[in-house]
């Protein structure tokens, strides 16, 4: 860290390489801002249940509707890759906060003949035409095929980009032109690698238009 | 919309292509999750600033540290994408509860010779090293060189990686351990196209284990 003197911390790019390990990482991980929470379920060929916590994901188009995420083929993400290669199958399931440590827990290294659902008690839901499992907690579900995947060439990390083939919610959280009230289904949101914010609207705002004043839609 | 008759809503992969276009946007961007909410500052060649919201920033890697964003090249996005090709700089800024409002208007379809910065007032700053202007109204501003792209095969848009060059921010927003408190930075947070949502503290939990309970950190 560059101390200026003053009230800001200032780190270049040759800083980041002398910065205690554990410390980049909480460092890099928070600094983005807030991020998308999901459980991510999946299901190896031998039926055997996978579940991993994601803070990854993000959206790549409506129509068709496509989602991305990234996965560290070399972590406790391999086996959800593993999975996901031998089914083309997964599930996204939204986290609230009566189920946010277990979904942390998910994290843990458990082997592969572990299932996460079993050692965090959550339960394994399953939906027609769905090869993967869903959280039967999670409020929003979403089911994916594998679409195609990427990986990244500067240090070999996978995006996955998947086609959204399902999605199970409350009738009363879809808002009336479309819009999930994530606030009403308490969605939690995450921060680095640990950490768990519950959320509150500040507003919804009108399509933006030059010269134009911004209408709030709460 | 298929009513099960219940209090669920169920869609299937035939029904999107036939909902209303703006509902179908709605939903698809809003069900996965709170996003994450950066403004991207970027520079022309000839020194024009453009300035856009993100809500599709994601992590990449830590060590050297790497983040990620869509780009959809048919878009407003057009611009920073135009500039971050010709000048291999862009910034990522946060956004707080005192600029959300002009964060959204950015996304106006602006003429490539306005400068966002002027029409919504924000600051432009610039900083040794980094071509592209930052937002000085930002706590959190992180400036970026492009790495590599991706164009994804099924809809066109584009996954750009960029490597993290320099970090600024208030030395006491920074934990311990590193991790940022985006909470005491009042991050706001992002959901669907126009959803902008305050967070608060649940929790940080430990590093999992098997057979271990969790330990919180807070």
């Amino acid at each position: 860290m560059l101390d200026t003197g003053g009230q800001k911390a200032v780190f270049r790019a040759e800083d980041f390489g002398g910065l205690e390990q554990r410390f980049r990482t909480q460092l890099i991980n928070s600094m983005p801002g807030i991020k998308a929470l999901n459980l991510v379920g999946t299901r190896g060929e031998d039926g055997a249940e996978n579940l991993a916590v994601f803070n990854s994901i993000f959206h790549v188009g409506a129509n068709p509707p496509y989602l991305g995420m990234v996965i560290r083929p070399d972590s406790v993400d391999r086996h959800t890759w593993q999975n996901i290669q031998a089914t083309g199958s997964y599930t996204l399931n939204s986290v609230g906060p009566e189920i946010y440590r277990q979904a942390h827990q998910t994290s843990a290294r458990y082997e592969k003949s572990q299932s996460e659902f079993q050692e965090t008690g959550l339960a394994a839901e399953y939906r027609d035409g769905v090869v993967a499992p869903f959280v039967g907690e999670s409020l929003i579900k979403i089911g994916l095929t594998l679409e195609e995947f990427y990986r990244v060439a500067c240090n070999g990390t996978l995006v996955v980009i998947g086609k959204v083939v399902y999605l199970e919610l409350e009738k009363g959280l879809v808002m009336s032109d479309g819009s999930v009230d994530l606030v009403a289904a308490n969605s939690v949101g995450s921060i680095g690698v640990d950490g768990y914010v519950s959320v509150d609207w500040l507003d919804r705002l009108g399509y933006a238009k030059p010269d134009m004043p911004l209408r709030s839609l709460r």
